[in-house]
């Protein structure tokens, strides 16, 4: 049965080495983030995911949620117990404001605990993972009164929040809804339709669900300009915040899933069901991207936690595996075999996860500071600029994050050799449990549209110019550091494919849109890799300062050079061909007829 | 639910007007296989696997197979029928020698059969499929006694056939192996021990199972030169031909596996069971490798036949499914949206597949008609031809086919959005199913080190360079050929990448063996690539000749040249970076010590 551990460790270093977020200990939240405060947060979630969450991971999977015939769900066994638990250690509100009961601590100490929820046991981590997103639709649209009397109850936990879009005929192309909420009398509507792939639509964690639903207004526009976003609580909330009246809606069925057995995905039916207006009317995708674009860099630390988890199993399986000898004569010559981990190819599937993991951990925390800064920094400049970064990365966190951890997740599953394919060594559920990631929350191909599309484009190219120039004036102060030395011939080569990329977009994408989406995945990917070689080249200095100083823990800190001299030499290869692919353009992708195929 | 369409048509053209097989009618077996006959075959066989064995596909995955307290072994809900009748229609003996009772067809049918059986229903396919490796084993090293007894009732398909190899310690190393055949008064051996991942190990299909078991004897040496291969039949079986007494194996479990859930996967547990030698004692690992062989490339039809089948629903799908405007304005003005398959990306996802399926398809008939040319080509030269070719072939087939379904699966099931993941529309299926392949049969890790440390080099690389000579030549005869002028650059870049990847691993691999295992994968996706790249270039000659010749089926002909088109511009890109790989060498991926990781 798989195990995990929190990589505590990796993300102090991060936080404090290679990011230093102690210098922004004069802004809110981050005074209160000294290094023994986060590390004693981060020992504490460790302990909790490792023995609370983690052993329910593949009993969750193997029982998954049942419905039972009054709409009601069931969570399996030992998930509300363990709910209880979370809720009493108060991590829902880490990173929430403290004016609504949060404890307010920086985003990227929230982070940390999403990764460590989600290493540990993605299906149940969805479950407070939703509400995050639902708090800040509700935080940044709502009244104060729907602030008042839905944020402490969900910063608490004792409420959980979801997002309602997907229609059985629509997911990407909202603007073909159905759902209608009809005004009443009393400044409420009623809503009526049916909402599918509702995650934890319906459960028996907490006494009362608030639902984010998308739906038209009869006298609006027929597309998605017509399309507002409404408050629909399970329970109705009476003035004094105690629960009334139960709303109309319920959960018709629950999915059976290829995954995430353990999180109820609910198809739910509004029967007229009461709803309040949360922002402007006919404004609803506005308030739902907000939730959409916090919930993409979630589900990308999905991939990033399939990948670790995977990762750390199938060393141990590898390191305990004895199977033939190494190539280059027996490691183990008292075995009757060496250990697999002396085999290239293995390493090869190990490395390739590793190389991604810590770099990848790296850049989410980034971007998660810059989530802190866009709302916190002392200069407005500073503010756009961290704007500026995280949307134009979230398609890289959501993209490539999600494709990576499948493609690890795999090859963790292969290391296994057929006991890979048996669902008692637990290989397989991180497969299909990080296989959703790469589908929900826009798919990794309207990811890759998104960027090149919109992100890449936006303001006129602001975002991408900033972040180019960012790293071609790293490449140049840094050029004859010989730290770096084998690390900046693979950023050099990617960063000049990006480069060219990026202008064949700009010159062939305006006049024929189908250029721009025939190489947007490969785009993605190549911005991808250039995004995680660099973040390598600043881990590898972090560490090497660190070993300059004196620091003790030698071989923790040269293994990061080590590791990251892999991804540099071996994985930054792939530039070249993905920047050829964008350049190929689409006429081929467009040759044949639809009737072709 | 998904559907299949037997890709009948294709295989047509390409046995006649690609490999045009009837430069081989008065070779045995090819006689019988006039273009008439070949198609009539095809058509027969296309209609039982979509009417008889793609309905119980879904549900033969819902429902499992079922273990009873005796250790009996019920198939899903339909198996045993759709057996009977697939039995009454001689499907088994198709291409089995007409001395034993088969129809004696060429192999090249066989393999036909084979992709149609494994596309309408993979877990269904094993039955049958694991007596073919069985029946060739003992074909070619039974005694006539053995053969009279067995093969008669196998080839009727009355009785099937497996191969137990693998024991819970091992898998890849076989020498570790601890199952003990002790020799009996009467010549035959008592076997005992536990055998694992037995397919198709028990089951209520056939009314006796023919076990070939490797096991040591007490006299030989206790490592893979000890290891011998027994017939352990489930039932004994008489002079007459009768059954007998059961013997002393048994079905101890059924594994819960991530997918072909309708083929048993068993623990077998030899309790004395009564074996009889098959072959010379300490010779077990050659008599199986002939299994091996013929299994290997029936894996590889197992990764193009997910493809086929998970290609052509989610181009239904994409046909279907109206989501979005085009890029380039609407193309369906009068609907709600466009057909998803107007998106680039979309194409994108199902022309990777659809380049690849008929490529593939292409190649591993051709290696068909080498497997069955090293046995009745008219000169010995010609024999070694073939089996050089199919030797070094193999890999590739088993290895870059199922690596390439199983992504080709999930891009099929991603073309679905979130319908993909739910169960009930069938495409999380394709990928639980052909992830299988990526690892039985020995690991692609295994096939690439099988590739790059014993095909390379066997008989001073006389098979790779036969094949590359092949290649050169071709790349001459057809410098000026208009036709392809868009296909050569890439297989003359891709063909150089595979003579620098190839002459690095003869220069660097000898002194450092971990050299040729850190670039193993990377080098048989090159092989792969270029392979696929120069059959797509033989296919194209042939449609343009038909064209040329007036052949009326001029969309289908004119379709065939843009998709190749497409894998030459778009997916041999790849080569360069898999040449790179292969030179990055060893030492990034040696650097970390096992207790770095």
């Amino acid at each position: 049965m798989p195990t995990y551990r929190a990589p505590i460790k990796d993300m102090n270093f991060i936080l404090h080495d290679v990011l230093n977020i102690q210098q922004y200990n004069t802004l809110p939240g981050y005074n209160e983030a000294s290094p023994d405060i986060v590390a004693a947060i981060l020992e504490e979630a460790g302990k909790f995911v490792e023995n609370e969450l983690q052993p329910l991971n593949h009993s969750g999977d193997q029982e998954g949620c049942t419905r039972h015939e009054d709409g009601s769900v069931t969570t399996p066994k030992g998930f509300k117990e363990a709910y209880a638990k979370f809720i009493e250690g108060g991590w829902t509100g880490l990173s929430s404001p403290v004016e609504y009961g949060g404890q307010g601590m920086p985003h990227v100490l929230g982070m940390c605990l999403e990764e460590l929820l989600l290493g540990a046991n993605h299906a149940f981590a969805m479950y407070p993972g939703l509400s995050m997103g639902a708090m800040s639709a509700i935080r940044l649209e709502g009244t104060d009164t729907q602030k008042d009397k839905y944020l402490p109850p969900m910063i608490e936990g004792r409420w959980t929040g979801t997002m309602n879009l997907t229609e059985a005929h629509c997911g990407t192309d909202l603007g073909l809804m159905k759902t209608k909420a009809t005004p009443q009398a009393d400044g409420s509507y009623s809503v009526k339709g049916q909402k599918i792939f509702i995650s934890a639509g319906e459960h028996d964690l907490t006494e009362n669900i608030v639902h984010l639903v998308l739906a038209k207004t009869p006298d609006g526009p027929d597309n998605i300009k017509g399309v507002s976003l409404f408050i629909v609580p399970k329970f109705n909330v009476n003035e004094d915040g105690s629960l009334g009246k139960r709303n109309g809606v319920t959960c018709g069925s629950i999915e059976e899933k290829m995954g995430i057995h353990g999180n109820s995905t609910c198809v739910l039916n509004y029967d007229g069901a009461q709803g309040y207006l949360l922002g402007e009317i006919n404004k609803g995708m506005r308030a739902m991207f907000i939730m959409m674009n916090a919930a993409r860099i979630g589900v990308g630390i999905q991939g990033l936690a399939h990948s670790e988890v995977s990762y750390q199993n199938a060393v141990d399986y590898a390191k305990d595996r004895l199977q033939m000898r190494s190539l280059t004569g027996p490691k183990n010559p008292d075995g009757p075999a060496d250990p697999i981990i002396v085999h290239p190819d293995v390493r090869r599937m190990l490395l390739n996860s590793r190389s991604f993991n810590e770099a990848a951990r790296t850049l989410m925390l980034e971007c998660a500071l810059d989530v802190d800064m866009l709302h916190i920094a002392e200069t407005l400049e500073e503010r756009q600029a961290a704007d500026d970064r995280v949307s134009l990365l979230t398609p890289v966190l959501k993209g490539v994050f999600t494709d990576r951890g499948y493609e690890n997740a795999t090859n963790a599953q292969q290391v296994y050799g057929g006991h890979g394919y048996i669902q008692e060594w637990g290989m397989d559920q991180f497969v299909r449990d990080v296989r959703i990631a790469q589908i929900y929350e826009g798919t990794n191909g309207v990811q890759a549209l998104d960027l090149v599309g919109r992100k890449l484009g936006a303001n006129g190219g602001r975002a991408m110019q900033a972040y180019m120039t960012e790293i071609a004036t790293y490449l140049k102060a840094n050029a004859d550091n010989d730290v770096l030395a084998d690390y900046l011939p693979a950023l050099n080569t990617g960063f000049k494919d990006l480069q060219a990329a990026t202008m064949w977009l700009m010159q062939n994408g305006l006049n024929n849109p189908d250029n721009a989406g025939a190489g947007s995945v490969a785009y993605m990917h190549l911005l991808g890799h250039v995004a995680l070689g660099y973040t390598w080249c600043k881990i590898a200095l972090a560490a090497q300062e660190k070993l300059d100083a004196g620091d003790s823990d030698i071989d923790y800190l040269q293994n990061k050079i080590t590791i990251g001299r892999y991804y540099m030499r071996r994985r930054m290869i792939e530039t070249a061909a993905l920047r050829a692919e964008v350049e190929a353009g689409a006429e081929d992708v467009m040759a044949l007829d639809a009737a072709g195929f």
